[in-house]
């Protein structure tokens, strides 16, 4: 049968929208054969904005000559019901799973939104508020004073993606990461600096392609010694006999997303995820 | 019927593991009377991880003196036919939606681990990288001159939550978004700095009640002026009073975590996600 050239789906939820959005990302990656147009509806929490999103449902099935897919994590029963009117196909994730749930744990489940607020979000927020804090203010070997108080400290050459890294781990996990930043001298000497040396147990290292390295150092510095093939070549070479030498732990970055360095890092340096 | 003291729950993935943890919260979330311990166990992708995954599994449930719940977003068929052997209730997020989409979509899904890779997800990280150093760049007001090409500039007196608010849009949407800190005297001549005037319609407001941004404060500057109640409350009443004004779009942070700041301002501001 000849498939449809697009098909619409749609992540509907009354919060975020961001486990939905999770959830439909991973199974339409189970089908690379078509090509899906992925919208997020998030905070669908009133009849009105329903009744807006099954007109944007209805519009697309008309464009798309094929009805839309719906992710659907609203909790709220009228918002649901009226979304149940479009004519779209439905994974309905909460009355899927939640009936299981209540029989196996012999319990009714809080059907309502935003329940999940509290006192133990707040802390959890102000934790990651200072997580993020603490990456910023440990960037980049900027400030080496807080180490004792990391959770780990990312080392590599400049552009390998410790930054971005740091951050993830802060903001999803609430992890204290910092970064410092292995300089050609660093290398030439294949030593660590001092400043590392008292939190050896901490490092873990990050590595790149030379190739990807230079592609992202010459949309900073075109042209410069600092991006060209040869100097990366050898940063990343040099960097990653120093990691061997010195037994720490590392990865090479090349292939994969912040998330997956992140949890990698994590899951490698048995560190726990904080947000749980 | 009693309730065991505890459950605990299994998120368990061959992946990262964020789709099955933010399904899984969701989904416990709906039940509040109950504990849940709650174990992330990403990168279950060998035979012998999924069966110290069955071992840790089986000893919670003897620990517990009741079976663990486990979410299960694991691909790889031999991986699931060895985690299906634990003594656990298994919520089995691939199996109960995978064929549903298959009938629907007339289309096989790959049933192969890392097959979401390649150029686009390449792309999409590059995408997010350069957002990640543009909100580092563009933080608190440092750098104005990259603003013709912010997505957004968020506004707000110090410590409300500007900073992480942007790397998460950045990070999670690639978003780009700076943001200017609006000091004393911006409000005491309630207008806003030149800088600001030339992309007004960029801006978004963050305001929090005056006694959490008292504490907030404390902790950076113990029992200073900055940190005093008279001094947040001056501040938040005149930075409410300026976003009325000059009809500066707005959001009050206080109750709500990083995910729903930042989805909620581009929800209202008409940002697209750009991770789709």
């Amino acid at each position: 049968m000849k498939q449809p050239a697009k098909r619409t789906a749609f992540f509907i939820s009354d919060g975020t929208g961001i486990t939905s959005e999770a959830l439909g990302h991973s199974l339409l990656a189970q089908f690379d054969s078509i090509e899906f147009e992925q919208i997020t509806l998030p905070y669908i929490d009133t009849p009105d904005k329903a009744k807006e999103a099954v007109s944007r449902i209805n519009n697309a099935a008309i464009q798309d000559g094929t009805r839309p897919l719906i992710f659907d994590t609203v909790v709220n029963e009228d918002i649901r019901s009226i979304i149940a009117e479009s004519s779209a196909f439905k994974i309905d994730v909460f009355s899927s799973f939640l009936k299981p749930l209540e029989s196996e744990l012999d319990a009714r489940s809080n059907y309502s939104v935003g329940k999940s607020h509290g006192i133990v979000e707040q802390t959890r927020y102000k934790d990651r508020i200072d997580s993020v804090n603490f990456a910023i203010d440990n960037d980049d070997g900027a400030r080496t004073r807080q180490y004792a108080n990391a959770d780990i400290i990312l080392v590599g050459v400049s552009r390998c993606g410790k930054t971005p890294t740091c951050l993830y781990m802060a903001m999803q996990f609430g992890i204290k990461a910092a970064n410092y930043p292995l300089t050609e001298e660093d290398l030439e000497f294949s030593k660590l600096p001092d400043v590392l040396e008292a939190h050896k147990h901490k490092l873990y290292g990050l590595t790149i392609d030379s190739f990807q390295l230079a592609a992202i150092r010459h949309e900073r510095r075109a042209n410069s010694r600092y991006a060209s093939l040869d100097q990366c070549d050898f940063e990343v070479r040099e960097v990653e006999k120093l990691f061997k030498k010195l037994n720490i732990p590392a990865i090479n970055t090349t292939n994969f997303s912040i998330e997956e360095i992140s949890t990698r890092i994590m899951a490698q340096a048995g560190l726990n995820r904080r947000m749980n």
